[in-house]
């Protein structure tokens, strides 16, 4: 951790605070205090200006100072990470600049900010130059399970995330291989997946959840009530065996 | 979900609440609010009498109603799985006769309740008869990440959770197949997965960390430093390439 001096004042921190799935009760006690009382925050928007995180984080924003400065990191949607890094380049120059001011800035993440979470493009950065924090959130993984009442893992069981995106050969190998497999970002590859968890004798096993903890949470426990349209991307698939040798 | 009815009275729920690793201000707003408002709640202790869930909510207990009662499942130390589940039969009666007379029953874990939870044991055992919930809670992977700045996993890669108690088979399988590996449980394995750390040229990625969020809160980035005498249950490695393609 840095701490750099700057025209002789200390220069502020960056903090990186997960805000959790979904659930506004589901934030922190500390991603609520850090988030009503920060001078100035930043999160993430895609191009009409919406953020996730922001939504999620209401509660805590509504106590917060009325003058409380907000840095908006606009995110095209793209699959081109020249355009995101881009995004990156310039959101993180915006923070710098409060940081050189002395000011804190807390950035707002959905779910854990190092969980595949765009903070760690910020994070990489920053750090080098200013002190940084993170404060931990609940992964939709987590909220998925609770929703679920499923056990995520238990004693020897082993347990994998994957994103929906890898190679069929990289999920099929997941889904031998482990008791336990997430299957994130499922969205676009949801007919895709769906074959694999056929192929693998694991469709019995599997649940989907999309949107956990927000108004329009859909989870589905029988695959067959599935379409094989695509879904969002705030998806994924929790495949745990129903047969658990080690759960009396 | 059952809503059974007993007496023409409607029973009382199961709540699972996580209080995560170790900092209790690392608890959700649900979880502060539904310890402090429980007329009832249950935890599992050593046979000391010693409970961490109960010290980690300890802010929340001090604000809950004087009355508040609390059912203690004492758990022997033992490898012995007939004396756990004997304490885990006697912990649900105890509970189970709460649920019947109409009153909720909170239940603290450390941690997320269904990630190698003992709740999950709990909760087999009544979830089939009275209304259950659960509310996720931070695991200790998401703390150690944050606490060590580390993005646990970026877009494409993958992750997997072993147990220290595992095969040496299978720890060097995650070690060698998966970009990021957690081996939680670590304390009592420590020699062993320092030697498969080395054997799979990923001892330079890993860091250790132990009572991670407590006044005791141990972190090794340098391994080096770490003795190869046993560590406590409540330990683990976090092995992240150090080198990562995508991370820009």
């Amino acid at each position: 951790m840095k701490t750099a001096i700057s025209n002789g004042s200390a220069t502020g921190r960056l903090i990186g605070v997960g805000v959790g799935p979904g659930d506004p009760e589901l934030l922190t006690l500390k991603a609520f205090r850090l988030i009503k009382d920060a001078a100035v925050i930043s999160y993430i928007t895609n191009d009409r200006g919406l953020s996730q995180a922001k939504q999620i984080a209401r509660e805590a924003l509504q106590c917060a100072p009325k003058n409380q400065r907000h840095i908006e990191i606009v995110m095209p949607m793209s699959t081109d990470r020249t355009l995101a890094n881009r995004a990156y380049d310039q959101g993180a120059q915006a923070i710098q600049a409060i940081l050189e001011s002395g000011n804190d800035v807390v950035f707002l993440c959905e779910g854990d900010p190092l969980f595949f979470g765009s903070f760690a493009y910020i994070l990489a950065r920053i750090k080098e130059k200013f002190t940084c924090q993170v404060v931990a959130g609940i992964t939709s993984i987590n909220a998925a399970s609770a929703a679920l009442m499923d056990p995520l893992t238990l004693q020897q069981e082993t347990f994998t995330v994957v994103n929906g995106r890898q190679s069929d050969q990289l999920i099929e190998q997941a889904l031998r291989h482990h008791d336990t497999v997430v299957i994130m970002k499922a969205g676009q590859a949801r007919t895709r997946i769906l074959a694999l968890l056929k192929a693998t004798n694991r469709y019995q096993d599997a649940s989907y959840l999309e949107y956990i903890g927000r108004e329009n949470e859909r989870i589905v426990t029988d695959l067959d009530q599935l379409g094989i349209e695509a879904g969002p991307y705030f998806s994924l698939f929790i495949v745990c065996r129903h047969q658990r040798p080690f759960f009396t």
